[in-house]
């Protein structure tokens, strides 16, 4: 029997996530789909910022570097946000973006390993990991493999420095098996480095357990951080006496208002920061975490994957006779918080969809992207999704767009 | 005859700047002379950023990144300050740090001169400056010079690649000649990268006129952009087509939704950028420079040179007598828009100055630095900070305060 509307309207009222959603700030007749590219606003972000503008800026001027916790914040907000990871709290903290995050933990994990030449890393990654990547090598004078995710432990041999993946591939949502790939690197001498842009906020991680070397995530989607909100980067505890990042700005000394001449590298994960931070950023992030309080992990991803499941299953009943074709794991505990749709139609078809409301993201050539935020997302909104697809290809809606234009932000 | 107060609210009251102050909103009790470390907030912020959280992001979602120009602001951002840096508007975009924006810059200029291998740098610089440069040195293989800047020019030779120096100096407010030390690195075939932290809002620059290469600056000390607020960061046209950033991220790509494998560098200034900014911050720095609107840099530089010679002449009239030292050019044509004063219990008296509202700055080892933010400091705000002072000595206020902490934020 078909899935019913009815059918969904009773899953969320047994969802033991469901009171989340009113965490959130959600403007009406939207529903939304993309909060692996942008989460929404929780509550409390807009007041936090105009008191950090109003008050700490306006009022304390100066001084709220010290009497706000300013300068301590990059610290304070990663050990907040460390048991997400699945990390002790000394060795999380809040900064830059997170192409740079990933540039300071390779180029540290290469220095780490000078007799070395390689560096193995994922075709399919997210392009700008693999630029980063490249530009490494070419500084560095390493060569690049690049192998597809299930394919990257035995792409690893002795020569690797380091090894540099997604923990969830940006289009497929697939989740690598980051105790097994890191068990792989290690055995081989080499470091790893993970990129939890969307797994953060969206899956259990458990970084300590799975010895993973480096991480680097993303601030502005699952975790609600605002647009472009700071990145986040964990190092794990064994590297923080050896940690050589090249941006070696002043908050990364170990005095930074001694104004020495000589680089004296801080203590522990200090040694990734660089410079001053964006603190109305930072701040909205460090108040967007608390969306996420009290909530364990383990029900986030088991709400995401009921979610992608409902969609799969919808995808199967009204979708694959329609011409769609699925570029997402069926196996769910495999499959991180989103789920990925082609059609050769798929940007026209994504703005017959936003048109009427429903909001995911095109990613190219040929992929409506759908992510669950998972603490406001309903199952009603899944389905509803999908009907407005259905809808949408009877009447053919989509031909009253046109295609993309070259350089479009999709 | 000495100076009164009613000598300087006489100069207030004939002050073509003086209309600027009602464009800030400043707190009551406080005299701020420490804009050169972090700007007023200008009226206008707030409500901004309101409008960014709960209309743009709460409301636009994903969309915002089209329908609101969040993709487009670093650009449109650095085209609308541009002028403020004597610069045609597409050589300018707001990005990162300002140390990350070293980097950046100066190892495009590196890659631009691989057969030279010295780094001219200033002896004296803000100290970051000096370890980003550093950090480059070690890893290209290059070495370091560093001169005093006065003898910067002195120093280029026909193996210097790159020459690195602030125009303005973070203690002593000297202005270097940045026609003259730019001709100096073009005559030996150098490239320069002048640091525009103290310069940026506060002096007249002529980035073009003056052939600058590149240039990078702070947005939250004179410019007023709010706490870390992102850096600017210029680069001459006739370097377009060679920029080299090590920091490949996407916002780099020429085509950064086409999600291609393989990196194809942006045009022109975006080829600087990285990945996403953090829009809070940088849409609070758009309508910060709002308050420079209409108002010409000569302006505000005259009227900085005038604030800092009513302080070095009430120095004179009061302060050296009292066992202070002046740090800071008297030729007001070479100074910048703050004024040093020493003194071996600096940091202490500066702590009973802020008991008292009065806020600059203390710089170890023995410097009070005080900053005249042009649009907002008053002459009338300089006496009452140099009264004070004068009184703070007499009634010996200081030695109520503790010694500094060593790494205390100061």
């Amino acid at each position: 029997m078909p899935t019913t509307r009815s059918d969904c309207t009773a899953l969320d009222a047994a969802d033991a996530l469901a009171h989340a959603r009113a965490r959130f700030a959600l403007p009406d007749g939207v529903n939304y789909l993309d909060g692996n590219s942008l989460g929404a606003v929780p509550k409390g972000v807009a007041q936090r910022v105009a008191h950090v503008i109003e008050e700490e800026w306006g009022r304390g001027l100066i001084r709220s570097w010290n009497a706000a916790g300013w300068f301590e914040a990059p610290g304070r907000i990663g050990a907040k946000m460390a048991p997400m990871l699945g990390a002790a709290p000394h060795q999380v903290t809040i900064t830059d973006t997170i192409s740079i995050n990933l540039y300071k933990a390779v180029v540290a994990a290469v220095r780490m390993r000078p007799d070395r030449r390689t560096i193995v890393a994922e075709r399919g990654n997210f392009p700008s990991d693999n630029h980063i990547v490249d530009s490494i090598a070419e500084t560095f004078g390493l060569s690049v493999r690049y192998a597809p995710a299930g394919a990257i432990a035995a792409t690893i041999d002795r020569d690797t420095a380091v090894v540099e993946l997604s923990h969830v591939n940006y289009r497929t949502a697939e989740i690598q098996d980051m105790a097994a790939t890191t068990a792989a690197a290690h055995a081989a001498g080499a470091l790893i480095v993970w990129d939890l842009a969307h797994s953060s906020g969206a899956v259990e991680l458990h970084l300590d357990r799975d010895r993973a070397d480096f991480a680097v995530g993303c601030g502005y989607k699952f975790l609600n951080g605002g647009p472009g909100a700071p990145s986040h980067i964990y190092v794990a505890e064994r590297h923080h006496t050896h940690l050589q990042s090249p941006l070696t700005g002043w908050y990364s000394h170990k005095a930074p208002f001694a104004f020495r001449h000589d680089f004296e590298r801080a203590d522990g994960i200090k040694a990734m920061l660089c410079s001053t931070p964006p603190m109305l950023s930072l701040l909205a992030f460090e108040t967007a975490l608390e969306a996420y309080d009290g909530i364990a992990m383990s029900a986030v991803q088991a709400k995401g994957r009921a979610l992608g499941d409902l969609m799969i299953k919808l995808y199967d009943e009204r979708l694959a006779r329609l011409g769609f074709g699925l570029s997402a794991s069926r196996d769910g505990a495999r499959r991180g918080n989103h789920v990925s749709i082609t059609h050769a139609e798929s940007y026209r078809i994504m703005q017959a969809l936003i048109a009427r409301g429903v909001i995911g993201d095109f990613r190219a050539p040929d992929v409506m992207r759908f992510g669950f935020g998972p603490l406001y997302v309903r199952f009603v909104d899944v389905f509803d999704a999908v009907e407005a697809i259905d809808d949408i290809m009877h009447k053919s809606d989509w031909k009253n767009f046109a295609p993309p234009e070259s350089g479009a932000v999709t």
